[in-house]
């Protein structure tokens, strides 16, 4: 069976749990305790020498790393995929523009602000830098977003569940979606998605593997 | 006709440019004069709102960014493209590694080394923290080709143009590639495959639309 090793909290472990979770495929989970640096111990190590999660192993115990690549493997056959390969495309070009444009900015001014909140003040500098380098990715989605439902335009799918790992949880990175309406419109879509299940619930027991 | 816009020196054009040579699928190409700010001209933006390079159109005008995405898409029913599911998310996976662990360092370090040096003593801070930072990646790579001839293992693929495309010039951001000998193997057996051209022939007059 497809297991997928996350941790609690994290927009990029949330992606192919989602999908998991709104496709309905048989998966198991296994928890990593990041904050205690549990991904670098040695279990871990020898599951995925990158010592990062997420990661996934497939039925026939193939690892996986990138959580937009575990995305498109979940995905792939599913109505979650566009049918076309300039749709397909499409939705790479938005899952690429979320791993350079918004992810390396509100995953680390989140982490030190809502996560680790402990070293906030002696971060403070960082977190303002990363708040800022966040704006013009999400200048860009509220322009999109002010024209069409979803990143594809009316059709719900995989490039979605991309974005949303951490845009839904900017507010949590100190930037406020008050600019941002069309994006908060979008969040309130894919939250009401069929099978949509919140960050919170990621790494409950009902999730764990044995 | 496919057309592709473009600037010359860039890795990132490189990547859809290389595969469309090898490929054999025709196309025209359009040059922006980036340092110039031409990407940010009036007429461009009315192409490419993003105002960035490389751009591409395809034959019924549809638009895309992102050089990865393009590679995904000229790449997608040829022999570049694996063959199964497992083995494409595994291309991506080596793509959004490539854009989140060596393109952001490995093309800023090149930019003010190599293609405006002018700037190169007042970037130095700047360049040395971006050469640092490429060096988990490169390690990582350095590993990977100890023990593969390709990204996927024997079959030249999607992936390696798009490591390829920054990862061939890394000395040119000022980083050694003697500490790296496999990856200088890699990059002579990608420079041997079929219909290879190099960078330095993106954007000569015979690839120039009319």
């Amino acid at each position: 069976m497809t297991r997928l090793y996350a941790c609690p909290g994290s927009g990029n472990c949330f992606k192919p749990w989602l999908a998991l979770n709104q496709l309905g495929k048989p998966f198991e989970m296994a928890m990593v305790d990041v904050l205690a640096g549990e991904q670098k111990s040695q279990w871990f190590m020898e599951i995925n020498p990158d010592c990062v999660v997420p990661y996934l192993v497939t039925g026939s115990g193939e690892g996986l790393g990138e959580s937009n690549a575990m995305l498109w493997h979940i995905a792939e056959d599913s109505f979650l995929m566009p049918q076309n390969s300039y749709g397909r495309a499409r939705a790479l070009q938005w899952m690429f523009f979320e791993q350079s444009k918004l992810e390396p900015f509100i995953s680390p001014a989140r982490f030190f602000t809502t996560i680790l909140p402990a070293e906030k003040e002696k971060r403070r500098k960082n977190i303002e830098g990363w708040q800022t380098a966040a704006r013009p990715g999400l200048d860009r989605l509220e322009t999109h977003f002010a024209a069409h439902q979803f990143m594809l335009g009316e059709a719900y799918s995989v490039a979605d569940i991309a974005l949303f790992g951490y845009v839904h949880v900017t507010e949590e990175a100190g930037i406020s979606l008050d600019d941002y309406p069309s994006v908060q419109r979008w969040i309130g879509d894919v939250s009401n998605t069929p099978g949509f299940r919140p960050l919170s619930e990621l790494g409950l027991s009902a999730d764990r593997a044995a």
